[in-house]
């Protein structure tokens, strides 16, 4: 069994690096405040006597050695937050991870196979693109050298940062082989709430296409301009994002959320010339997403027609749905069981390293409630109890994956 | 006359500071690049035997005595620009009045009034609120405390940048009464050049009204929240920006720009937290004016009510419509006649300083054709003729008015 008292003491730790005035965290990817909760997790792990290894991506894997050799049972997660992040979101499935191990060595118990607990870089897609980055490239999903090409909005290097912050790790991505792969996670989202609580053994993570559109109009002045004269990519953002929330009410499951939008030059009386928005798309189906999809890029083209405004597309994220392995679903199942814990199938709305590693491995996740439904918000919030019977469920589930 | 060569190629020496690459101008109120273009202004006011004196908002006046004292003649415009300004806006006006004085002392003439060319600070309101501040100030309509209280979108302060580039001079605004306003300008809009060209008598400013709303909803995960969870101020934006523009279709002579957006905190998987946006709204009535804003705020109490996002506004600029002065208009129609300039009258749709001095004095402005109607766009531009045209109008309706 999880010892409680610790694990919520752990994650009251790291959520004081990068903690907000607002209650939340902020720990953009190889930021400071990242580097300072990387240090302090690696202390955690050596304190623990796991053996712990670095990547070239930065991912950090703390191993706790089996009786045998083989592939090891891997869990894992991510401490790095969004810009307006909460405490919960990721640093929980790495705490509960290194808690699981603790546990086993409290308990004098040696699994027949490796374990290990897995934080890998850059999950949230908040600083770099894409999203899940250190996982996907562990999975051999992109390079190395691609993604440390890869640039913030202020055009800093993923590569220098993870060289400036102390991360860039001797290890090959994916250099442990996996037999599976488990992940503790808050929902992030309402349902499990209205439900009535209990936990959700996550049956697969949704489609996920991220755009980013460039819209070129004509600047000129907002007084003298006649309204005919103009061509304004503002008012095309407008409809576009208009659009693609539309279509959430006609394509079943699709969501769509427009979460930036930056205009050049910025001024009150100029009508603007440039725009930069994205689109954040998502279906539990690929074939509705695709639909999706499909609409924006046509709307976008008559549009473009109509008003003489320039669209360009840009893929910042693009990853399918991705259902996981009914063997480990059920073990998750069972392991509540065990504990007496009300338990339901659900499928992840956010995307989450276990997708990713569900390329190399079977592969399930254990969601606990979000408070509210809150995510990616400082009050973000899930009960100790909850916490507790999620890492004790992990726990049990990894536990009988390492011995079977 | 004007000396047309001289004109033109002080035009183009002041067009050199803040140049940008694409061929405009850059000299933001109170930027470096202000300062050189202020500095370069008094050297050639100096040169021409003008008296130079600075006052408490940075207007900068120079002055020709006339035979006898009392009020005076004066000319002006403004030498500030917006982000992607041209090379015309303002400038033009600036250096006719210089070219005016030029060529009275080429002429060995001294006028009955005295005469004055004024640069007015900060009149695109590009960087600092609300526009014609200079003016505004001059003229009495705000006072000295409370424009150097403004900010810039950076914070940065207007007084402390005043004084940071020299130019918090020790003259009250105002100093100088006036007998007549008379400004040169380009039309900034397509109307002349789609009549065939020619000049434009100006019989008066729209009004103006600029809101800045913020917009607050609740940020949330874009993956994992329903659609009908979300409070998304982006899309709500998206809503006003569209009504505004619809408006403009309703209403008659109602222009509409959203030119400003900002949306926190801008991550692409973050449903918006919240919107900064600004609305430029003109008619050349002020109660279709009135109707217009009265349609915005009932529409965003509705919206806000629906979709539980709040709506907060603050006025950045708001100047009833303008008409100027019969005599003056009609005198400068005389002067187009006596160089047999075809001329016809017409209403402003950008603000300017003359709307400020219209308080003070009998004013009226000469505008010329803008090519392509474009302006606060690198590419603006109109043909030396017309410039000289311009000038020439003005000295005439300018000196027959100091000799009045
Ligand atoms: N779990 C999570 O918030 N991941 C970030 C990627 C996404 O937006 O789903
Ligand atoms: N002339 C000019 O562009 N003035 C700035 C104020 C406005 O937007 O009308």
């Amino acid at each position: 069994r999880i010892n409680g008292k610790r694990l919520v003491s752990r994650l009251a730790e790291l959520s004081r690096i990068g903690a907000t005035p607002e209650g939340g965290c902020r720990r953009l990817a190889l930021s400071d405040e990242d580097k300072q909760g990387r240090d302090w997790l690696v202390g955690q792990m050596q304190a623990l006597g796991l053996t712990v290894k670095i990547d070239a991506i930065g991912n950090i894997v703390g191993i706790l050695k089996g009786q045998e050799d083989g592939p090891a049972v891997v869990m894992g997660s991510h401490i790095d937050t969004v810009g307006t992040g909460g405490r919960f979101d990721g640093a929980l499935g790495v705490i509960a991870g290194v808690e699981v191990l603790a546990a086993l060595r409290d308990a004098g118990l040696q699994p027949k196979r490796d374990m290990a607990v897995i934080a890998f870089t850059n999950e949230e897609g908040a600083r770099f693109h894409p999203d899940m980055l250190g996982s996907y490239v562990w999975a051999g999903g992109m390079s190395v050298a691609a993604a440390h090409a890869e640039k913030d909005a202020d055009g800093a290097v993923l590569g220098t940062e993870l060289a400036r912050i102390g991360y860039h790790g001797p290890e090959q991505p994916g250099f442990l082989p996996a037999y599976a792969y488990l992940e503790l996670h808050i929902e992030q989202g309402p349902i499990l709430e209205s439900e009535g609580g209990g936990l959700g053994a996550v049956t697969g993570i949704q489609g996920i296409c991220w755009l980013e559109l460039t819209l070129k109009g004509r600047p000129s002045h907002a007084g003298t301009t006649p309204m005919r004269y103009r061509k304004d990519p503002g008012l095309a953002a407008a409809r576009i994002n208009i659009f693609a929330n539309e279509l959430t009410r006609t394509i079943p499951g699709q969501l769509a959320n427009s979460g930036v939008i930056r205009v050049q030059p910025g001024n009150v009386n100029v009508v603007p010339e440039t725009v930069v928005m994205t689109l954040d798309l998502r279906n539990p189906l690929d074939a509705p997403l695709a639909e999706a999809e499909a609409a924006v890029r046509k709307f976008c083209a008559e549009l473009s027609a109509r008003d003489d405004i320039a669209i360009s597309f840009r893929d910042l994220a693009r990853f399918p749905a991705t259902p996981f392995a009914e063997e480990l679903i059920a073990s998750v199942e069972a392991s509540a069981a065990e504990f007496g814990l009300p338990i339901r199938r659900m499928i992840s709305g956010a995307g989450h390293d276990a997708q990713m590693m569900s390329r190399l491995c079977p592969t399930a996740m254990v969601f606990i409630p979000s408070i509210g439904g809150l995510s990616h918000n400082p009050a973000e919030l899930s009960t100790d109890e909850d916490m507790v019977a999620g890492a004790n469920v992990l726990l049990s589930a990894a536990w009988r994956a390492a011995n079977a």
